[in-house]
């Protein structure tokens, strides 16, 4: 079994494993070797196991005939949380318990690939979490997380950064990006920002002033 | 080789190979039997190649030092379509390429997996070909299509079915689903209706009166 109980500071980020594809085990292992707490969604769990991985909660709505008591002596000690409601995902049942209790971030693997319909609502359930909790989803290609108002990180020349809004956002500010923006609009669907790219090494600036937008570093 | 060229009537769907994650052979080879055009995005050329497969046009910027040349003979007759436009990307340059030549359909393989702004970009971008264009997107998981503002559809009871607003759509009733609207809004982030299902055997309705809807028929 990996052992990922090496830091038990609430002030790192959690980590939830949902039901999409599996990522790669180098990216498992980085995040699991500094996650307080693992939360696996679902049927997902099935998965974990085999894999050899111990999580402290199993959270799902449990339906379609799965029973998440095979797993209690299995993983023990595991907290089952049973979260029947059927107006929210299973991811975003887990981003509120994490809120309830206390975590102020979050790291996301499993999250997309596989069910389309899976990985756009669990890519863009993110921005309704603004200031409540900081939320990244991973896959092997892909770091996802939104957008601040205003935003400043460094990145290497020609990083790719893909700014994505979730409905419309307006008055985004660039700089130091290869096609920059000032003060426009972008809207899913019609005008994104995908594959831009850092243009120098140092500092890239996004600011926005309406709206929900996400960052997406990306790479083939 | 595969032969594709049974039939060449231009109300047939085309068929786009795009840039992401491959698909089944099985999904493929359904897609290429009917298909009168088989048009590959860029560097998935190679992968395409290798598969065995004959296509008619490659169409892209062809940068990251790309040589679409070295395809021609490879592939003859092969037109290559270079479209250095930056505001676009090589999907919709391959949607615009298709109305010109009076295409009324495409299917759409290899669209989702890898990159999630590539992902997201692909399925979304298609909203805003409505009427020009009737676009199905298809993975090993997922057929992604536009609803029109009524929609009728047979199917069997339990069949997953996730509505998928781009931005807000308004005015959404249905009948036959698991969980059905009446004159209700969706918004991409913060209210799906992802996960919904057919209720029972027979015809469903989904009926929306603004704004852009998908509906993505998905399974494990």
């Amino acid at each position: 079994m990996s052992s990922h109980h090496i830091v038990r500071d609430d002030q790192e980020p959690a980590l939830i494993i949902a039901n999409g594809a599996a990522c790669s085990k180098n990216l498992m292992d980085q995040l699991l070797e500094w996650s307080p707490l693992v939360i696996v969604l679902d049927s997902a769990i099935q998965r974990v196991v085999d894999l050899g991985i111990k999580v402290d909660v199993l959270l799902g709505d449990f339906d379609r005939n799965f029973d998440p008591e095979a797993y209690r002596e299995l993983q023990y000690p595991l907290e089952i949380v049973h979260t029947p409601d059927q107006n929210k995902t299973d991811l975003e049942k887990a981003f509120d318990y994490l809120i309830n209790r206390g975590f102020p971030a979050v790291n996301v693997i499993w999250a997309t690939g596989k069910r389309a319909d899976h990985t756009i609502t669990n890519i863009t359930t993110i921005v309704g979490y603004r200031e409540k909790l900081k939320i990244v989803l991973l896959d092997d290609h892909s770091k996802i997380f939104q957008l601040p108002q205003k935003f400043n990180k460094w990145y290497t020349a020609t990083t790719p950064l893909s700014l994505i809004p979730v409905g419309t956002a307006k008055g985004i500010t660039t700089r130091n990006l290869k096609y920059p923006l000032t003060n426009e609009a972008l809207t899913l669907g019609y005008r994104t920002g995908s594959s831009n790219e850092a243009l120098n090494d140092g500092i890239v600036t996004i600011e926005h002033r309406e709206g929900d937008l996400l960052l997406m570093e990306c790479f083939d």
